[in-house]
């Protein structure tokens, strides 16, 4: 093939790829990419990302940064200068419209950018912003919309549930041999799965506010719990036991599953067992997410992933979990689960 | 592009796929893929498949016929005519040698035929055979080489497991919640998995040749175990139930794992429950594949997937299972792990 052609085909290509992220929906995907970032440091403040683009080039992104300040759009506008002027920004949040004594709002920070478009994935369930931000905003003349995106959702599912429901985002690991197993009768656990899918557990850690296991696994595996991960070390999350006896020396307790909504600044939630903890959480309808690690092992007559749930006949539980992810973890299997809408809150 | 460019570009594509499909491995994996038509019909004869190749078109294809005969060789021969002569004849197994009073050997068929090349598998563990069928037709002049299929390897699982450790291949269906339950603590277990997954358990039904359950499960579930697909319905295999009592009317019995090496017939032994009787396979080393059906659904507290192993201690479970297949059906997912050579039989 003569070079011309060569270069012709190659510019098809490069438009084609351009006009595969034309989309809002792609853009508010990569926002919510950035907005991973943020998880967990900006607490209190919600993990948000946003990217400001202009004629299909990115001239700024950024999320929210530690402890809540400066907003996502803040960080991205800075990076953008004047070249925010025309420029449509992504959200996956809208932007706040409160000043604050850290800041001036969103909301005053994009109308004096001069951006041409606004789009944003998930309306602010903040009393102080719902709304406000986006009506002020197209106010200003500056054409703005909400379009749903699953990622950008997602990417917000903690400050949505402590915001909508007044609790934390749960996340239930449960590491398993094929035949269900967390253990052999006699207790022995180390190691059902491998080096890799224990390295992606201490990376969920990191990304939570609090971690949490029932009384008996804290007094009679005295779990580290902490993230084990090079540069990592200090996300550790803060330890909580569900336990009625209430003695584990310094660490927060709580007596029953209900009580995680008193957990101040606890957007994520991720629960380490055992068998009756789990059990608890799911009688009381309080996961969210299911994170199942599996090795290619059996055990035969081992310690059952959960004890009972209430379950009183079988119809009852399908529809109530649907795979969101799967991958494999060096010779284990990974999979998330997610509560179904249909499933009760 | 212009026309000529574009017909430039096909004519590499199509190249390439000739090219593609040029390989020993391919055609073997082709023949394995015919082989999966005698299954299981084709017993006591291992189900054998046969391609005959020339100038990259398939001239003639084969299959072993119901009851074993004519052998799959015989049937590519007379489907490609004079075609055979100067063509390559891909087997998964390697052609008999014996003449037999209901036709001649495949050597000698092949010998007749003047095919060029014969490129095999797998050595026929038959001694009847084994080695001489390849012996005969290399000294008539054809160029005979074997070569390592594991698609080939897989499709004669049974046919090797009865000649060379005198007992059938098993395969264990194992059908879970994501916690690793068969059924609730009451016995409910209608339905765990769907349509398509149960679909999906009566094909495999439909290529063993006999099916076992353990006693408790035959009393108490009084299981049908016959294939209810469409068109299937003779094809559902012998029953065979797992018992010490000896009292099941009429379906055969055996009273331990280890009496499947006296199953006349049986290359493809199916094991479907309940929990004691897996486990009593497992404990025997007597299972070579795990099918696993496993639905998104919770039970908590139910009744598990398997009874004591004899496991005591976590390390040795590793290694025996490798992950084989994978598959999504409908909501269900689906795994085979296979043995590993590291297992001891």
């Amino acid at each position: 093939m003569p070079a011309k052609w060569k270069f012709a085909a190659a510019q098809d290509c490069w438009k084609s790829r351009l006009q595969h992220l034309r989309s809002d929906a792609d853009w508010l995907a990569a926002a919510a990419r950035l907005a991973q970032r943020a998880r967990p440091l900006s607490r209190p403040n919600p993990g948000v990302g946003a990217i400001i683009v202009k004629d299909n080039i990115v001239v700024g992104r950024g999320w929210t940064m530690a402890g809540g300040r400066p907003h996502a759009e803040a960080v991205a506008l800075e990076q953008a200068g004047s070249n925010a002027a025309g420029a449509t920004l992504y959200c996956t949040l809208e932007p706040c419209a409160h000043v604050s004594v850290r800041g001036p709002s969103c909301a005053d920070l994009i109308v004096a950018a001069q951006v041409k478009t606004l789009v944003y994935a998930v309306e602010d369930p903040d009393p102080r912003t719902c709304g406000t931000g986006a009506v002020r905003i197209a106010a200003a003349g500056i054409e703005t919309r909400r379009v749903a995106s699953a990622p950008a959702d997602a990417s917000l599912a903690g400050y949505q549930m402590v915001k909508r429901n007044n609790r934390p985002h749960v996340t239930l690991k449960l590491a398993l041999s094929l035949d269900g197993c967390i253990a052999l009768a006699d207790g022995q656990s180390r190691w059902i799965t491998g080096d890799v899918a224990r390295a992606h557990v201490h990376a969920q850690r990191a990304q939570a506010d609090a971690i949490l296991v029932g009384g008996n696994t804290w007094r009679s595996d005295k779990p580290h719990l902490g993230v084990r991960l090079a540069g990592l070390e200090s996300r550790s999350p803060n330890r909580i036991v569900l336990t009625r006896s209430g003695n584990c020396g310094d660490v927060a307790t709580v007596s029953a599953p209900q009580q995680i909504a008193q957990l101040a600044g606890v957007q994520y939630l991720y629960l380490e067992g055992g068998a009756q903890t789990a059990a608890a959480f799911l009688k009381a309808d309080l996961v969210d997410l299911i994170h199942l690690y599996r090795a290619p092992i059996l055990i035969g007559g081992g310690k059952p992933a959960l004890t009972d749930i209430g379950l009183t006949d079988l119809r009852q539980a399908h529809g109530r979990w649907k795979l969101a992810d799967r991958r494999e973890l060096g010779s284990d299997l990974f999979e998330a689960y997610e509560r179904t809408p249909c499933s009760p809150e």
